[in-house]
Order: structure tokens, then sequence, then C-alpha cells
């Protein structure tokens, strides 16, 4: 597996554009387009919240009715979220404009939103930028870039990553973007990713990867404990890289999986790092749990915690607060028989061991605070499971940016 | 039942000190005490953190093996939590301190510390205090007061609530005071309760009475999410109301549990208000619910929603977000049929109804919403079942106070 330069774009036959439709924000794209020069096999996961938006709704019709999808329209800035029938109705006039633009199938169209719950979208400046749009399509690593930095809100930075890997001699790609940075865990406002594959698979085992991934990568993320109404990740396999076409789960398979998990990885920990008003990723590592489950538990449990993401913000080691926070998570464990550990660029230092503080320099462990990338790593001292949970620091900009969202 | 001025000492029989000890304040009492006449019916809720302070181990075990209590040593400033064997061993000897100066066996006094884990107790500071304190025990509402003060941490206001009522023409009196204000959920660094009345009582119907109350009130607030290790309400009935001992759950229990509920109320509401960095008490009521457990989850998730709590902090009428949150917190509804109201002293509007927002005006809701007590009613429009939560909005403050705490 090779680590490439490039996003949705990446990928053979996949191509991207973005435009200013003026939707919410001025002076910025605020519009995206994916479109697969053939139907693609089509898997999509989206947001477990009771009050889904409409084009979670749409989506997941055309994801489990229909054979394939070919293209992905995406706006930022409203969410197209609460807006009875009249956000369904949207969803599909922006399939329909796509598919008298473009000849695609409006079943095969897919939509996603994200932005301010509650707000109509302006249909009009939607069906324009569809328009737009269309014209300007490519395979360029430039379009799918474009494309990554249209569709953030409170992001700071666009977030792409890819892979090559290779199957019987043949070069798969696979590639995605995603953006946060707030409602993530994941979550509304909100959490979108959008992956492409020249891959050739089944439309079951490409949902059965994709499934299973999520479960790693996004959902073991979280930038504020509230989950979105939007939450959707899609991935598209357009079959392009000409392999045989995977239909069993044999070593073929395996290596697509490994790909996918670095690409959602590598997508997960930017939208963590980059979570609203963040300073510094905060990744929580649990090794030695006594079940998968129970690791999962305790490493969100220590990223959620807001007390734990004060106190990385302030470079602080207060470390009762995360024993306070495996303490609730629900995993059972022995507190006096287990070790807790601060990591960064900056080294390594044991700090809680038998029941009670170590002997640690409060100096080095500001020092390994003060990284861009904190690590919590705690040895439950169980078994042989593991997992690793991804979040940020809670800060003065995190109020700042949601105190007035809206205006 | 009537409202009087007062908090642990409004009960007959019961005397409190406060003192300056030193522990980790400069300037400020920092320890507090309270003594019944008499051996009195003891009861106790505690944490469900696993990771539990040495104080919450000593006192379940007194509540689930001693017949009576008599004395309850408070310390603010250190937790005790995650002190290894000599955490318990300084429970052991404040206990012994306290029989050394009072008489009261060293099994009937019960010890709460709240404040920052990991750090060990000052331990001849702590028996200093108990000594200086059991010379000046009191009954006066002053003292109650002093004592209330004495256990603040990050709380910028003491809280105290007090009621009387008949029973068979004895007036019976119910007292109690506690502190937040961070790792409230309740929760770590801490939530302590501590409750006193003359009535007379079985010590089962006194738990009962105590773990039914905590359900509604202490358990349906929230600061930041975080579960303390020293979450501890202790309730002290001494009988010296002189009424008919209460032995089964009859009108006498009723008009007692009424009582209980209207302290432990008032306690919770102020602990919520005043929550860390909190400019506002966020209140969220659910009614006509299907089930009193939905109520509860759907009330609970609202004023736990990071994003919520800082649309609070704005004045920003955001009700995406309070939907959000109802549609992730695990209970049934229909978003389309539901109703949505901001409440305050300005006014009430509603906001959101059959899946859309409603026409209100953001200057009246932003006028709602700048009082220092704002309520959501939520309308699920599904039965009969409601509930309340507490909570508070998400400010700088919060940040601030937690980003150098233990400075």
């Amino acid at each position: 597996m090779e680590v490439i330069t490039g996003g949705v774009t990446a990928a053979k036959g996949f191509k991207a554009a973005a435009t200013a439709a003026g939707i919410k924000y001025k002076d910025r794209t605020d519009m995206a387009m994916i479109v697969s020069e053939v139907p693609a096999a089509c898997a999509g996961t989206f947001t477990s919240n009771l009050v889904k938006a409409a084009p979670v709704k749409w989506d997941q019709e055309i994801v489990s009715e229909e054979e394939c999808a070919q293209a992905v329209v995406i706006n930022a800035g409203i969410a197209n979220a609460c807006t009875g029938t009249q956000g369904m109705e949207y969803c599909r006039k922006t399939a329909e404009a796509m598919e008298r633009v473009t000849g695609i199938p409006a079943k095969q169209v897919l939509v996603a939103s994200t932005g301010v719950i509650g707000m109509q979208l302006p249909m009009e400046k939607l069906v324009f930028g569809v328009e737009a749009m269309a014209n300007k399509l490519s395979d360029s690593i430039t379009s799918g870039k474009e494309a990554a930095c249209a569709i953030m809100t409170t992001d700071t930075k666009s977030k792409e990553a890819a892979v090559t890997f290779e199957i019987d001699g043949k070069t798969v790609t696979v590639g995605g973007m995603c953006k946060g940075s707030g409602m993530i865990h994941p979550n509304m406002c909100t959490m979108l990713g959008f992956l492409t594959t020249d891959l050739c698979i089944s439309k079951e085992l490409l949902k059965e990867a994709l499934c299973e991934d999520v479960k790693d990568t996004y959902n073991m993320i979280s930038v504020d404990g509230d989950t979105s109404t939007n939450d959707t990740v899609l991935l598209l396999a357009n079959g392009m890289a000409g392999n045989a076409k995977i239909t069993k789960k044999d070593h073929n398979y395996q290596k697509f999986t490994e790909a996918l998990n670095y690409v959602n990885t590598a997508l997960a920990r930017k939208m963590a790092g980059d979570g609203e008003g963040a300073t510094a990723l905060f990744e929580t590592k649990v090794i030695h749990a006594d079940t998968k489950e129970h690791a999962k538990l305790l490493a969100k449990s220590v990223i959620c915690s807001s007390l734990t993401k004060a106190a990385i913000f302030g470079h602080d080691a207060n470390w009762g607060r995360i024993l306070c926070a495996l303490g609730y998570s629900g995993a059972a464990f022995d507190p006096e028989n287990m070790e807790l550990y601060f990591q960064s660029k900056a080294g390594q230092i044991q700090i809680y061991k038998d029941g009670i503080a170590t002997e640690y320099s409060e100096e080095d462990a500001t020092k390994i605070l003060s990284e861009e990338e904190v690590t919590v790593l705690a040895d439950m001292k169980m078994g042989e499971a593991e997992a690793t949970a991804w979040g940020c620091d809670l800060t003065y900009d995190y109020v700042k940016i949601n105190a007035d969202y809206r205006s």
C-alpha cells in the first residue's frame, strides 16, 4: 500500500468540481460534485440520530434500493434538516437538475448537506450551482481539492487522503474527503465523508467493508458529543481499476479493507484534530483491555470528557480526570492495577501506577502536553484487546464558535 | 409544607461548624462538620463511577453496616481519590480524631472530601481542623451557612434549602446543603449533598425515600457530563421531632418524601445554575412522553448537549440543536409531530411544530433566552409521562476554570 496525494479524484474515472453558489456563505465556494464516468457500486453509513436530515433519507433509499449510483451533489451552509416535506422535495429537485444537465438518472444521484438546521435551501441557487459545476468537472487533483474546500463549514483545513495498492497486477486506488467540525460524535452540522475507489467489488462486500471500518474510524472520534442529524459517509466503487470482481473475503478483499482503513483513519484523525476551536488532536489508546468493546468504551470516554479536554487545552497533566472518565465509561477494570502514560513527539512519561500517581515531573508532562498531537496511553493489564479514539481539546474558541454560530 | 431559611442546622438537634484548616485554599474556610445530638438513622447514595474516592468507600460501609451515624466531617480542596491505601487510612484517622474529641464512636462518623484527585491529604491539618470545629459546634442558622460555605470549591454561591411540615401535630424539618460545581453529572470534584431531618423513621424507609428521590433531582442535573469519583449524598434522621416512628408507606411517609423532594430539587437547581462558569440555569421540561424513562432520557440529552449549552450562552434560539439532542437521546418519538417552546420570566414562544420552525420572532426569542433561568419545553404528544432536567450554559469561564484548575 502506498500513500499518495489526492482525494476523491485520485481513483480512475472520478471527476469533481466546486462552485460558489451563494447559498449562505459569501466569497467562498459552497457546493461540490463528484461524478463517476460509469455507474458505481455504492455503500453508505448514516447518522443514528432519530432526527434525520432530508438528504440522509434520500441517500438511504438509493443506497438500499438501487444497484448503482453515479454522482454526489453536496452543499455547505444549510443542513436541510428539520425542513419537512419541502426538504425532501429539494433533494429530488437537485437530483433532477443533475439528470437534466449530465444525463445521469436522478435515482443515481446522491445528495448531502451540512450547515444550519431548520433553514430551507435556496433552490434556484442550488440548480444554478449544479449547472455551473457540470461544465467544469475534472479528474485533476486540484478539482478534488476544490471539492474538499467547498464542503467545509467551521473547518479550518480541507481534509483528503488517498492510497494505492495492487491486486493481480492492477493498481487500485482508494481516496476520500471529509469535513467536520462541530456536532461530531459522529455527528450534526456535520460529519460528511466521501470515498471513491476504482476497485471492482460486489455491492454486498463494499457495504460490509464500509460498515465494519467506520466502527474503528469515524465512530471513534468526538468533538463535542453531539450526534448530528446529517452524518453521512458514502463510498463509490466504479470498477475501473480492471481487477477481477471481488465477491468473497479473500486476500484481495483484505488488501482493500486495509487501504480503506488507512484512508478513513487519516480522515477521522484530521476531523478530530480540526474540531471546532481545537488547538490539539487528543488521542487515547487503550491496550490490554479484556474485550474490544470495553477498550472502545474506555478510549471514547476519555476523549469525550469535557474536563479532560479542558485540561489538555491548558497543557495540565490532570490525570485524575482521565481516571475518572475511565471509571464512568461502563467498562469494568481494576483502578489499583492499571497504568497511565502521556505521549507526544516530545516524549513519554508514566503518570499513574498501582493506584497512585508516579513521581513524574510536572515540567516534562507540560512539555509533552504542549504538542499539537497528544496521546493518553491506558494499559488496563487485563487481556489483549485494544482500541484508539480521537478527539480534541476544549477551548475558548469552541464556545465562541457555538455561542453565535447562526449569526 | 413551608419553606424556611436554613440548611443542615434547621432540623432539631443538628449542629454544625466550619474552620479554615489550610488544607489547600488560603484565606477561607475549607472544613465543615455536622453533628446530631443523638445517633441518627442514616441513608446515602454514592457515585456510580468505578473509581471511587476513599471517603465514598468509608461511608458506603457505615451506611450499609451500621444502625446509626452521628457526625459528618467534610473537607474541600483535596478529593482523597486515587490515593491508594493511604487514602483509606486518612478516613479512619479523621473518624478517630472525632471520637477522641467528641466521644462519638469512629464507626458513626461519616467523612466526605472534594477537590483535586490524586493528592494526599495533609493529615495533621485535618486533625487540627476537627479539634477546632468540635469546640464551636452550634445549632444556629449561621453555623449551617458557614458549613455550606466551607465545602465550596469552584462554587460561586453556597447552597442551602429547608422546609417544615406537620405530622400528627409535630413539626418536622428537612434541611440540607450541597456543593458543585464541576464534574457534575452527578459527579467528581464533586457533588456533595448533606441532608438532615428530625423525623423519626425506619432506616429502610429512609434509604428508600432518598434513593427514589435522587433519581428525579440530583441525577437529573449535569454541568459537564463527567461523573465524579466522590459524589455523595447523605441523609441523617435523628427522630427529635417526636413523631411516631414511620415504618410504612403511609400518608406521613408521603409528606416526608414531598418535603425531601422539595429540598433536593431546590439544591439540585442551585447546583446546576452555579455550574462552573455558568451565566444561566438551563432547564428542560419534557411533557407528554410515552414513558417516564424516555422523558428523562430526552430532558437530560438536551441539557447535556455542548452545542445547545453554547447557544444558550449566546442567547441564540438555535432550536435545531435541541431537536438534534432529542434525536440522539435513545428515546423514540416522531420529529414531525412534537412541539418546542422557549420559556423564561420574559415570556414563552413556540418555536417548532409539525416538522418545521414556527414563524417566531428572533428578537422575542433572544429576550427570553437572556434571563438567568431559561426553560426549553418539549411536548412529545405521545402520552402522559414527564420529566425535568437541569444544566447550565457552556461559557468561556468553564474553559478557563478547567484549563488550569490545579494551579
